[in-house]
């Protein structure tokens, strides 16, 4: 097995659209799955993603695009697994080519929908891959400011931290710089309780709760992220490595955040329905609510702010009565 | 000793004009040291201060005002200490009464120039005040919010706990929840540290670095104060309380924080006393990073950012060239 070898962009989103230009600094060429043909098309007509990141410039002469998964697994060594969660299955099941000999880099920050499961749990329970050929990528990092070339941190989790130093050689380049870790599953679960977090923020935000109140929320869901992670996935780990504590701030301090976003609406007094409607997509964290809170049943971590969340979201209790109890339980 | 007894404002700025009216949501009357003659008058004439928080409204028939600290001292059972600390000594000079009979509270962030000692040490070191008659009151607060009557959080540190929770009763409201803590001097000592780290981050951003890099710095930055805390006064704490944690957050994410808006003209290529002399006014995190820097030389923790800052303030050497050396301690 070559490590990376040769690397493919799984997904056609703007995350995805960041890591291939990450990717292409140090490599001469990559394979790229995209689902749509027509999206294809226009890439290599126009020189860069018709849909997102339209600022970065491709050479596209150095990119292996193709629609058809089973040609592009078959082609690559390390998939960089990017599609977002709720359609991972989906394009998994066109697969007619084993991927237990791949490395796998997910990068997904979700879970798997009726699952419940981590995509690292998903793909070495459904696929076979070993463990150890699974990594996790972990932000703080806004795919825009990638495309900006604006100084960003990465850290890559993988149980064989050799491998993970290999791969974190690998994205380092000017702009980015790159750190290891061991803690897949922490990483993972941090990835989607951030964008829970993040429409916590929103809602609040969406009530007119202010500044003050918003870093008492803050530090509240970095203390509950904390205990739901050291239950689930007991290791040794610091919450407030940049990977666990950046990646909510960057999420839930940001503007650009779709998941912040929505919660906004949802405060303002938007149903969720409308809210997706208004925003012509679905964010990550509505999904994701509903996974940890069913992951959760068996764990019993106190979470009071993934419970408001999910009440507001699933149990269409008003925001307002559901935030007011919440405040009571900080401190 | 009558706790709280007859409560004194000592200061006349934002954060002193927020906590009176704190004060006034419980009490029929409060006793307010203020040193200007003028604004005393201009207070009592308008029924709001003059200078700060103009938009909340006093009934000053219920405030005793006095540009004399004697005379309120001798009147009050427990001093809450606002001033800037830069000024702190100048107004004890003038004392003739003894304040080691006082409950003190000190809402100071900053630390005691020349001394180098935080408030609690200094008024107990010098005053002979018990330590279990100090208490320190901690954020995350911006007095502006509280004007708004926008939900905040107070957290009241004292050894004596009974005492802290007695204060913290008082100073609860509708719009202003309170907790209790023994942890004096890591409170005070973050709440000097997070003026340090808004400098920096306003130096980043000043700088151009991105919102991923930002969430990188102050990831880091709790971690850099949990060192310093552990180190100098090692007790058990959680650095993601609020009172640590939400404090920084709320500061370093702020427009509206001076010492943010200092770093910010920093980083674009200001000198340090243009940009004092642009603000009118000197940021507290500006001496907080002296101190500290003076105070570590006891201890040797390792801390990029606060000597990164310290060299950028102190030393003159360049923002772009500190900042891109501490880029390289991150991860």
């Amino acid at each position: 097995m070559k490590l990376p070898g040769k690397i493919a962009i799984m997904g056609g989103g703007s995350w995805a659209t960041a890591i291939a230009k990450i990717v292409l600094a140090q490599d001469d060429s990559i394979n790229w799955y995209m689902r749509r043909d027509d999206r294809i098309a226009d890439f290599k007509r126009l020189g860069h993603n018709p849909a997102y990141l339209t600022g970065v410039k491709f050479d596209v002469k150095r990119i292996n695009f193709s629609s058809n998964i089973n040609d592009i697994v078959k082609d690559s060594d390390t998939l960089i697994f990017v599609t977002p969660s709720p359609y991972l299955k989906v394009h998994l099941k066109k697969l007619k080519t084993k991927l237990k000999d791949k490395f796998i880099i997910t990068a997904i920050k979700g879970i798997v929908p009726d699952e419940n499961l981590i995509v690292s749990e998903y793909l070495a329970q459904e696929y076979g891959v070993p463990e150890e050929n699974i990594a996790a990528l972990g932000g703080p990092c806004h795919a825009e400011e990638v495309a900006l070339e604006r100084l960003s941190y990465l850290t890559i989790a993988c149980p064989d931290k050799d491998k993970a130093r290999i791969l974190a050689r690998k994205l380092a380049s000017q702009y980015i710089k790159t750190s290891v870790s061991d803690d897949v599953a922490g990483i993972e679960y941090g990835s989607v309780l951030k964008n829970v977090y993040a429409i916590a923020a929103g809602i609040c935000s969406g009530l007119k709760y202010g500044d003050n109140f918003q870093a008492v929320l803050i530090s509240n869901a970095v203390q509950e992220m904390n205990r739901f992670l050291n239950t689930v996935y007991p290791i040794n780990r610091s919450i407030d490595d940049s990977a666990y504590l950046g990646d909510l701030l960057v999420t839930a301090y940001s503007n650009f955040s779709r998941n912040r976003t929505f919660g906004t609406m949802i405060g303002r007094g938007y149903s969720v329905k409308s809210a997706q409607i208004e925003m012509e997509m679905i964010a990550e964290g509505y999904y994701g609510t509903k996974c940890i809170k069913e992951i959760n049943k068996h764990y019993h971590v106190n979470m009071p702010i993934l419970d408001a969340v999910y009440n507001i979201l699933y149990e269409r209790i008003s925001p307002a009565i559901e935030i007011k109890l919440l405040t009571d339980s900080f401190r």
